[in-house]
């Protein structure tokens, strides 16, 4: 297939652009992948270019029509759905086939691969919505006394199989969807805390906040659809963790429901009244209750935000500086170091422009080092995350990816972000542009971090534009301290490069620094390759090799995706067998049934 | 009794000053309270003169002899002995009667007047020295095979019945005394952690960790005798805390035994794999397991530390002040601000001089605001916490505070301080300076400043000479979000004011605001009264008046001296029904015998 013809391909793959030009947050996303259909959009031709680059086979793959879509029988007994509707109302408890469909799974690639075929077999035997706390608690004790299984649902966008609970045992099983629980309750602005209900998607939480001159700050690239009581039961942390936090640590507050009854936790910001338990909660995936209200710390909308693009002469050397920058806790509010790979992939696709550089940038002369610039194409975004973007420098990088060197391209970029008040955050900006460039880095300038913005959200859009194409996309993270980093890196490079490149997938694998602590961060890989014939099969040997590689070089399994069902396997290197004991024993005391998602986190 | 009298009193109650003049902490501390003797001096003057404007009434009281001490036969099976020497060495089952003495209860005031009067009756019936995290292993094998009860114990400097299990049912009761768990392990100067054995003193970490060019910086008032186990399993807070945070946010990594086995945490700085059980063991007084070993964040010694005292108008001021520095993140390495008694009480024992400001304090002009100075005393430590130090306007002070006003004295006082490198350190109290004085404040100069942090480890010695003289003080702590405080503060005095005023005590009621977070504070309350007849019952009257206004204001049953026995009647409160369920559940996995302080945290 030609560079033409797979242009041609991508186009076909993005029509029809339903709906109206409104703002794709707000709209139901397309039930076989991310966002409204309205927002999807040709694959940009360097995308393109770059998969020829690579001999990555393309083969055009659509999506199955909703009408073929396979899934089973409701299993609800009469009695139980009564039972539901007697708490809800008749109308929120809906047994439709979309209804069914658009609450399968979850949006990794596998649950988009089988999506796309037409398979539904895990979809929910009905899809209930309660509307505040006490109706969820009530259909808890609906659930465990008609024995269904239970999937706390919020916006759906588990990438760990975190829906799909894997021990019903035969069982009905219902999503207990969370739209409804949509308030802001009460804000305390002497304390600077929210009440914020779990069915609250990310945009919503900003519009709500925005009126009172707050803002939240947490902005996973999830964000247009996970809601806060996902970001609660799964740990999240947003792409500006290093100014706002993980969502962790914004949580105050939680009120959950339990088979066992309602639980309100926290009544402090911190205290010594035993261990805090509102941590057994964060992370608890649905499996001990479902979080229905969260009162995070909030904070004044920012006046100003910096951006910034930096060069650095290397991975390792980047690495470095972003650990020079933590230890002295002068963390930018956004941070990402992507490895060369990566670089080559998203930089060449926006033109740095010393003309235009920071105050920060101009300083630092005139000199616009990197790889040269691709072809710039107008409309195409550049993705925020990890996905190829334009590139003309195609067979180099990826003839050294295959071979698994990942350096020696020229350099890394960086960018750098923060928020805040005018003076603290020029100032941060500037001890931070100081320590950088004095361990070599070069300033690109603001429009590199402005284009990293702009394009921030747009990752899982390319995907589903690269599986219109039957190109293979998928990310996994993880996070070690400082020191563990290299290994860590080398090792899930080595164990996804080997794996896919034993099945003859040709993989592109590249890496970015994120989530930056004091004694460590997070590493975030990108995987792109061709299908071939069993990519859900050849994904999750990859995957396998990379979860042993994580627990060999002694990183955590998952830095912010969850355990869900995928990443179980190595729970029980991660928390030890005690650990698993503890879960056990907590789950059967909150939910002594075992209704609430049998087999995700809880082994 | 005259003003000299006490004084003689006092200074009788000080002798003998026992061996050499060496640091404190090095010593073993007497027996019946805190620190070794040579460092007990005799009660300051001006203390003495507050007593007597209060009219506190006072009656020398010294410690029974060692001798005379009560305590009861030990109670351990020769066979159960023999299975503890065989893991520790003979040398280290200790169960002479001064050994069981010095590990019977806390330093709680009710443990010291208990200890004073002859009462050894929770002693231990052996002190066992294990070397290592097996050997606590396998002693806690031991103790489930031969139904002994274990409390684990690192400095004993609990203030909340931690060490004194309630639920023994009639078993044998064993100390295991980590002192000799005492190594630096690992140094990971990449990542800037260190592996610190439970039993380290809080000096003693310093000392190791010195020469390396590091430091922990967690300074509880207890740091002289308290451990790193202690201060992990209690979530201990320390008077640095603004900079370097609570002890359970510097920990990464956790070495716990249990009787169910050996249990290691924290593969990364943060995870979402599942929910952070760190958590869970930080907090858990012994009662899931003995830590051994944790991992902790450590920094550089710092290059610079700022000292600087500050006037504001009142409490309600000032705390609001704190918030609008916390709200910002801009907390001083170390803050506290004392309301308008422990004012009086402490500051009147220094001089603030302008001429000897700092810089900030230089540039706010030449105003040295506040109550007249008092006589200076010189040799006489004014006290770092809450214990009335010199004060020439007792009768004023104490009067108002009978009334329950404790307002209109003339001002507070505020203590910064901030540690760090040359030039973060001066921008930092630059603008916390700048903020302070916008808001009404007025700088005293760094000598307040440097005043309190010499004085910063006496209050417990100061304690001890109270009870000398017959004098009862005893101190507690909450914690709640910023809107709470208010009502938190003086709903506490009240509780503590009335119920003591009711026993015809006298009790003057001083309160400080330290501990600072984004979203709220600690409130720490100092109580000095009259004995009376029956000091204990009536402090466990006070106290739980205090529990009952704490949670009724919606604040915390304890910020950082943890649950112990004495918080449990809150706890339900604090964490509800299935919060205690879950740590029953919890227990019972890692402690299926029950043997790990039964009545200790766990109802």
């Amino acid at each position: 297939m030609t560079s033409a013809e797979i242009h041609a391909a991508a186009a076909r793959g993005a029509e029809p652009p339903h709906g109206p030009a409104a703002s794709a947050s707000a709209a139901e996303p397309v039930w076989w992948g991310w966002g409204p259909a309205f927002a999807h959009h040709p694959l940009p031709p360097g995308v393109s270019d770059l998969l020829v680059g690579l001999g990555i086979p393309v083969r055009p793959s659509r999506p199955v029509a909703l009408a073929d879509v396979r899934l089973p029988a409701v299993r609800l007994p009469a009695a139980a759905r009564q039972a539901l509707e007697a708490v809800v109302g008749e109308v929120h408890v809906r047994t439709d086939d979309e209804t069914r469909i658009r609450h399968c799974r979850g949006r990794s690639t596998t649950d988009l691969l089988l999506l796309r075929s037409g398979d539904a077999g895990a979809a929910p035997d009905a899809v209930v919505l309660p509307a505040d706390h006490d109706e969820v608690l009530a259909l808890l004790r609906v659930a465990t006394r008609e024995r269904i299984v239970v999937v706390p649902y919020g916006g759906g966008t588990s990438v760990v199989g975190g829906l799909a609970p894997t021990a019903t045992q035969g069982r009905p099983l219902i999503a207990v969807d969370l739209r409804r629980l949509d308030r802001l309750g009460r804000i305390d602005r002497e304390s600077g805390t929210a009440e914020l209900d779990a069915g609250l998607r990310g945009p919503r939480v900003e519009e709500l906040l925005a009126p009172h001159g707050l803002t939240l700050g947490h902005v996973p690239q999830s964000w247009e659809y996970a809601t806060v009581g996902g970001f609660a039961a799964t740990r999240s942390s947003g792409q500006a963790s290093g100014g706002y936090g993980r969502f962790d640590e914004m949580v105050v507050g939680l009120r959950v429901a339990t088979p066992a009854g309602s639980w309100d936790l926290g009544r402090a910001p911190a205290s010594a009244a035993g261990p805090d338990l509102r941590a057994l909660v964060l992370g608890s995936e649905g499996a001990f209750g479902v979080i229905t209200q969260v009162t995070v710390r909030v904070r004044p909308l920012p006046a100003r935000r910096i951006h910034e693009g930096w060069w650095v002469p290397d991975f390792a050397t980047g690495t470095r500086l972003l650990r020079d920058l933590s230890a002295r806790d002068l963390r930018p509010t956004v941070c990402r170091l992507a490895d060369e790979t990566e670089t080559i992939a998203n930089l060449s696709g926006s033109t740095p422009t010393v003309g235009s550089a920071s105050r920060e940038s101009a300083a630092a002369g005139s000199v616009t080092p990197g790889p040269t610039s691709g072809s710039s194409v107008p409309g195409s975004s550049v993705p925020g995350d990890s996905i190829p973007g334009d590139s003309a420098s195609t067979g180099v990088a990826g003839d050294k990816e295959k071979a698994g060197a990942g350096t020696g391209v020229g350099g890394c970029r960086l960018i750098t972000g923060f928020e805040g008040s005018g003076t603290e955050v020029a100032d941060r900006a500037a001890q931070v542009a100081s320590i950088l460039r004095a361990g070599g880095a070069t300033a690109l300038g603001p429009d590199v971090g402005l284009d990293w913005e702009r394009g921030r959200f747009r990752a899982p859009y390319l995907r589903d534009a690269l599986l219109d194409l039957g190109v293979f996309a998928e990310t996994l993270e993880t996070a070690g301290f400082w020191s563990s980093l290299p290994d860590l890196c080398t090792g899930v490079r080595r164990a996804l490069t080997d794996t896919l490149g034993r099945a003859g997938l040709a993989p592109v694998v590249m890496c970015h620094v994120s989530h930056l602590y004091a004694t460590g961060a997070s590493l975030y890989f990108t995987v792109v390759c061709a299908q071939g014939d069993d990519p859900i099969g050849t994904w999750r040997a990859a995957k396998a090799a990379a979860g042993e590689a994580i627990v060999a070089a002694g990183g955590t399994i998952t830095h912010h995706h969850a355990v869900g069902t995928e990443h179980r396997p190595w729970l029980g290197a991660e928390i030890g067998g005690l650990g698993l004991d503890v879960l056990r024993t907590v789950k059967r005391t909150l939910d002594p049934a075992g209704i609430l998602n049998p087999g995700v986190l809880v082994p």
